[in-house]
């Protein structure tokens, strides 16, 4: 077991000894959860680390219509809502519910707090993985913040040109796939891709998009 | 100027005379700033924390069309940048620019570890702060992923009816902030409270929002 949980970004960099040895020291529970068992509610004080050693989870969160939406899955080995752990205001924002059969090293705040002070390998992962999230979310939230549509499509597009080294895309995701992604409908999406197409910025045929006016795309950039 | 230091929230619960005894013990730097002068560049890594003893800095961004944004203001005594600091990917998002005159004390990563070593207030400090930080992006990214703009100003006004305790608002924004804030223009702000008045779920006189139908403005919650 100290194996799989040495593969975690949390114990980076140490060795399934010296875990066994530095766990010996601390607090800690070991949990098994059946598959779609809930693990932790939306509303629930977040005040351990979860650890995930076997299995995957999921993130789900109702709306006010009683709709549940899946925000995201987690695998192991791997933590999950660490960033939250510190907070003034640490109530998880979803559910969290085992995707199968799932197991979990659970380390609570004080317990965890002592492993930094006693480990700096796994205070510092655990600082990486908290800035990297951080990052990913903000990143995110920038994307958001384009305010038209099309400010959206022209970012991503140009990002994947980015990546794939071409004016010539393929996009990565489908049409519902990057609503979802951009927050916003899916004939909103079709409608505001068939106007650039129509403009003559792009040219669209299924997931290759040609970009044609790389100038005229940053415009849309603009946030006035 | 330890009495300064000691007020900034990673410092919290440390004395100055606490303060400067630490301070010794590790290699930092009090910078001084013109007002105007640039502190750190967009791209720049982001390898040490600024604390601002006096003064106040912004966070600004050019956009692709060279127009300057800003992003947020900090004023002393506070930490900036902070969260970025473990990341791999730590580069700044954003160009720091000194308001005013100001003073900043600047520990560079490693020394900010040996002194999350030393002193265990200094560390759930830095915690709390990076974990409050990831809190409100992802309050605001939830937010901006509600697809709808009568999605977002329902629950808008739903926050603030909760704040209010009453059914009857006073908004705190005006319409441009409000469009700024929701990552859209104002022009589509406002056709979409003209249309929530129109349709009976609200009426809408200047600031003062009334929220007649609450269980329809529910409806524009799902994200469908």
């Amino acid at each position: 077991m100290y194996t799989k949980i040495s593969e975690s970004p949390i114990f980076k960099g140490i060795n399934p000894g010296e875990i066994a040895h530095i766990l010996n020291f601390i607090h800690h529970q070991i949990k098994s959860f059946e598959s779609e068992e809930i693990i932790a509610y939306s509303g629930d004080k977040c005040d351990k680390l979860f650890i995930l050693i076997e299995g995957s989870i999921r993130g789900e969160v109702v709306d006010y219509s009683g709709k549940v939406i899946k925000i995201e899955d987690v695998f192991a080995p791997d933590t999950f809502a660490e960033a939250f752990l510190f907070a003034d205001d640490n109530k998880l924002l979803v559910n969290i519910v085992a995707n199968l059969e799932t197991k979990i090293l659970i380390i609570y705040k004080n317990d965890l707090l002592k492993l930094f002070n006693s480990n700096n390998r796994i205070l510092e992962n655990y600082l990486r993985i908290v800035s990297n999230r951080f990052v990913t979310v903000t990143g995110k939230l920038k994307f958001l913040s384009l305010k038209t549509i099309k400010g959206k499509l022209a970012f991503y597009f140009m990002q994947i040109s980015n990546k794939q080294k071409s004016k010539t895309i393929i996009l990565d995701k489908t049409q519902q796939q990057l609503a979802d992604y951009f927050g916003i409908t899916r004939p909103s999406l079709a409608r505001s891709m068939r106007e650039l197409n129509n403009e003559g910025l792009i040219k669209a045929s299924g997931k290759k998009i040609e970009i044609l006016e790389m100038g005229e795309m940053k415009k849309h950039l603009r946030n006035d």
